[in-house]
């Protein structure tokens, strides 16, 4: 039995993009040398999510704007309404990112487990590991466990 | 290698009400004895879910707002017209929570898969464990299973 | 410790509609030989998703109404916009199923980790673990992964 946990710095250049982030996993597994198991990813923030599905600009661009539409960001917040708000105002400047985590919850997309054999992902043929920016770029930490023989 | 199941009960004093799982997360992990490997969090119900995201009142209420809004409860449930429904009515009373069922599979958040590191859940600075309670408050069984080293 | 992955065939014959997995879960846990563990429950494609809820017929209509209209079919998607797109066009007929990726990453239900107890899974009692087609029917591959004792 074996298992490894690897942690990966990645950042999207623009708002509201999309990172690949397949062969990052399959490093990580290649790396870990467990060839039969499982793979935990894993994002370690409120305001991204990580989705598997398909590497199709069209697809992506539609899903954005989707989710833009169930969750307007041109709407009252009280997450972002400082007047009221008292937790968690640590930072010098607080984001307008209510609508952010509302988009979030809704995915409930912070983890993924994926069986592994062969020293590879079992990824149907058109499933990446996406990692999907709703806030604005900056640095992320995504984590792999991985374990199995 | 070690593994451990703990169950802990939980339950909310009001309708829609959030309940924060952090700890007792921490204290199953802890419990374990271990200090690398995962641990899963199930919830084993079918109108309640488990959220990662931030424990701050604003955007917890954000999110109740937005669910509502994208799962009305004033419109028609099939799961509660007991004209027509005939199945799984064992119970005395019915409760009329189709809506809750809804957003229970609109957010399909019954379990997560986290990595632990140091004796510690791998969370991000903001991010809380989070029961969300979409039914009337009642009894609910929370599993942590926890694997590694 | 053991360890052991099993894949399953299944398909539903129309479209829109659900199959209960949870026989074959079990089935692969029992298989597995472990009694003290988890499971990881897979689904190795793009446009379904694997949800935990009630099978109940008027809660699954209920959930495919309101996916159908927060998600409607009926409007504009660059994915099957062949005009436009230049990505993964491998097959011959390509499907018109931009609706169904959105869909399938707005639940972000490609995978769940279940703990076992006693040879089981540790559902409450309504839980069940349940496909749901959102494309034409077609041959689908799940992959169930259990580990431990």
């Amino acid at each position: 039995m074996k298992s490894t946990t690897t942690t990966i710095d990645v950042s999207v250049s623009e708002r509201w993009s999309y990172a690949d982030l397949t062969e990052e996993l399959e490093r990580a597994i290649k790396d870990s040398g467990v060839t039969d198991g499982a793979a935990v990813a894993f994002c370690a923030h409120t305001t991204c999510a990580l989705l598997i599905n398909e590497w199709e600009d069209g697809a992506l661009a539609d899903f954005r704007r989707r989710v833009q539409q169930l969750v307007p960001e041109e709407m009252y917040y009280a997450h972002d309404d400082l007047e009221r708000r008292t937790q968690n105002l640590a930072e010098s400047h607080e984001r307008q990112n209510g609508h952010s985590h509302v988009k979030s919850m809704l995915l409930s997309a912070s983890s993924h487990a994926i069986p592994v054999a062969a020293g590879e992902p079992m990824f149907g043929r058109w499933q990446r590991l996406i990692l999907f920016e709703m806030d604005e770029p900056k640095d992320r930490q995504i984590v792999f466990h991985v374990f199995g023989e």
